[in-house]
């Protein structure tokens, strides 16, 4: 059973994530005796997403799990992969077919790849991957779907994160409307990546080591109706010392107290929420949250909380915040972050100004910016669109990949030259071709960067792969060091990705229809 | 091993597939003594998708998986769950807490649920789940992760699928554009669910039953470059009598024939698309079908599709379809139907009227609209867009659900009331409240259906699930019922549920602020 929670063993699980014209293909491949020709496939994408000029590198880690694992199996299955394939395919189809491929792994597949985290821009390949023809032409679609939506989804982490800035809390919470359990454990994982602090996603944290976080939801609040009796209502305080206290009764006093200072009567605030703040207190009095939205913000939620705050913080506990997830989330904040300087003033409990206001409910890059200038945490929940297109136009031949940088760091461009050109060297002056330009032009680089690592070599990983945290701090590295017309969210330069003389040429004599 | 394959146990694997916020409240409920509380959840939601008046219901199998399997491990896995869940709350925590979680399953949970393929109506709960509010209240984000998205994409695969009507195939493609492998896989399933005859997908075929499909992609075509020497060129004829014959050389004599028939040179189709087409119809003899667009559809796609499908005419083949991914699709499958009438006349093969034209890229229903008039097949991707949310408002007390029916059949209304309230008979008038009404109106319906199944009893099934193949069959059964004005795609009728007099009156006192 160890197994199968193993998110190795889990891609290593289904060698058929793939199309079937992959499978097609391969047999015809087979038929015409190309199985073993050498071929390379490369992944990029045409356009950034979201209309901006960056996009960042994502999904490198499972695309290694799934190669590493990569076989079909038969014997050991209760769901045989290669019996499955024969089923699909033509009656007649040559038995040795077959047994190629229950011979197949990537132990002859090589790659090469942006490293997770990178800046990733239209035309640079985010994989190349080569080995023999039937092999990789199967791996096309599973590294696809592996690469492109968490390359996406961490570009949309990496722009919220800059709207946000850098010090605010940005929490994911999309698990329930995601594209089932891997959508959701995908978008968590690259979200996390892309710039996010945590997410609400238990699975993403135990499988993939993601920070994760959560607070109380409308239905605990809704379950109490105020009568419930807790079997031990006595809470220690923070310090370990002296006698429990009964927190309910504790709450109540406060709330009176809370009442006179909001001018609000005592019975107006939901007994039943109130009794709700007081079980959630009970249970985490050390990380208090308030769900304020439920009846009312301000004639329940916010009375309520403050008397369970105030009644915690007798105790030596402090409250850590707040949400709202309905209405104008920030006019609301503002509103209540007035009323919390107020009342820490009013009941001379400092800590209350900088409770923590935490919004959530569709918070799009619009919303969020609003929300940035305001707010301290924010909870976000990607919105997710495709627009990689990795099939219908290639630059031919195997190529290697470099970011020019300036004398400040910053990447200038990328260029495309052929696998076989020497490096390009920091200070030396290089012709590149910018994309439809009818004259070279020159450039001078105070630094050049390989762009693509050898990663995985004859099937064997060339270097242990850096952990999700060191990935998301290369994404903030990198897109620090963008300049800011290019790491603009709305109407940035396009960054440019240039051809090697030699490249361009290569490309206009197949332009021009001549064997290169 | 054969574990790691089954879906039910990667299902059961997944017990942490939920908000940390699910956790914590847990917690929370266990901290006030409720956790063994009777509760109960439904998860509907409140606006259809797609601007459409129905919603098919879905998912419903893969939450039975989940429930039957659900059960946190310590001691038999590598990622041990109740030792996460402790290590992510916090540390003060009664150990007790987490004996309970270690003992906890869906033994004491009971579901009820529109059984998949249902017409499903905003309000109308999907699932009612009860049982112990500590287990139920885990299971809210993982039921809702498992039923949204799959009734999304179902309902989205039955636009689609009314648009098309219900003789064309179509065929869904969308695995490389998913949200990671799970997507798609659960995009595969529900596609097929709510109208598509087959997936890409192997693993969805694999593991779900889905019927797959394939055909080949640009890279097969730009793989060949006219120059390959297969290693057994020859084809037997299709009755398997008589000697084999080069198909390659066969071709060429064709393509001169054809060349001459559209007023082409012969130099002009690009002889590595014709290689590839040669390679595929080797291995697919009795399923040849060509990609027309890699170069030029008209001086290259077209002539080498059909210099290969006459050929393998000759040997008494006949070709399948031809597939276009590019460019005004409409325009281009006409006049292709066009060609291919004029080559079956002028070379006497009536069989090559009816080739299939399968076009691709990105249709959408507007794009499907305008192709359905004119094509035989159509390879879609559903498009995705959630916006369930079933949390922000809920109907109180626990509610049966019925669908009234007009004596021709057709859903009338659905009208929700209290469970406890006597059964709705056929024939008999109701008083019944639609939402917003001033006042009751009454009908009398015709039949009466309850909606909502008893699905799992105590933790046990209660009848087999039926087969994916009949929940598509039921799907495809209650659209037909649906009257046109509610099935309509844009600007539908709004379809009316309803409630009881006995549960408006709830209602209303709720909303007065009375205790019911």
């Amino acid at each position: 059973m160890a197994a199968e929670q193993d998110p190795e063993a889990r891609a290593a699980a289904r060698p058929l994530l793939t199309d079937l014209y992959q499978a097609t293909m391969a047999l015809g491949y087979w038929r015409a005796g190309r199985a073993r020709d050498a071929a390379e496939f490369e992944l990029f994408f045409r356009r950034c997403p979201f209309g901006g000029a960056f996009a960042l590198a994502a999904g490198l880690r499972d695309c290694v799990r799934f190669l590493r694992a990569f076989r079909l199996r038969d014997a050991v299955t209760s769901f045989p992969d290669v019996q499955f394939l024969a089923s699909v395919l033509p009656p007649d189809t040559d038995p040795a077919f077959f047994e190629h491929l229950r011979a197949l792994d990537c132990s002859e597949v090589t790659v090469r790849a942006l490293p997770e985290g990178s800046l990733a821009f239209p035309g640079v390949p985010l994989l190349q991957v080569s080995g023999p023809l039937l092999v990789v032409q199967l791996l096309e679609t599973p590294l696809l779907c592996l690469v492109s939506y968490a390359s996406l989804v961490a570009t949309n982490a990496a722009r919220l994160r800059l709207i946000a800035g850098p010090e605010k809390r940005l929490l994911e919470m999309g698990l329930r409307r995601a594209q089932g359990p891997d959508g959701g454990l995908t978008a968590s994982t690259y979200s996390y990546l892309g710039g996010f602090d945590s997410s609400s996603n238990v699975l993403a944290g135990q499988l993939r080591g993601v920070p994760v976080a959560g607070t109380l939801a409308h239905s605990f609040v809704t379950s109490f109706s105020g009568s419930e009796v807790p079997p031990d209502p006595m809470l220690a305080p923070a310090a370990g010392e002296g006698p429990g206290v009964d927190l309910a009764a504790k709450a109540q006093v406060w709330l009176e107290q809370v009442c006179a200072h909001l001018g609000l009567g005592v019975q107006e605030p939901h007994p039943g929420e109130r009794a709700a703040f007081v079980a959630y207190a009970l249970a985490f009095p050390r990380a208090f949250q308030g769900l304020l939205d439920t009846y009312s913000v301000w004639r329940s939620g916010l009375p309520n909380f403050l008397a369970v705050a105030l009644a915690l913080g007798e105790l030596g506990y402090r409250a850590v915040g707040v949400r709202l997830d309905s209405g104008d989330l920030l006019q609301q904040a503002q509103e209540i972050r007035k009323v919390f300087r107020a009342a820490a003033a009013q009941f001379q409990v400092p800590w209350l100004e900088s409770v923590l206001i935490v919004v959530s409910n569709n918070i799009d890059e619009e919303a969020l910016a609003r929300l940035a200038q305001e707010l301290v945490a924010v909870g976000g929940q990607p919105r997710m669109k495709l627009t990689e297109d990795p099939e219908k136009q290639t630059l031919p031949g195997s190529k290697a990949a470099f970011r020019l940088l300036g004398s400040d760091g910053s990447p200038l461009m990328d260029m495309l030259q052929l696998a076989e050109e020497p490096v390009p060297q920091a200070g030396q002056e290089l012709r590149v071709w910018p994309p439809g330009a009818q004259e070279p032009c020159t450039v001078r680089p105070a630094q050049v960067e390989p762009l693509l690592r050898l990663c995985l070599q004859q099937g064997q990983l060339c270097e242990p792969l850096p952990s999700l945290a060191e990935s998301r701090a290369l994404a903030q590295l990198s897109l620090s060091r963008l300049s800011p017309e290019h790491r603009r969210l709305r109407s940035p330069a396009q960054y440019q990705v240039v051809l090697s003389e030699r490249l361009q040429a290569l490309v206009n004599s197949l332009c021009a229809g001549q064997s290169p």
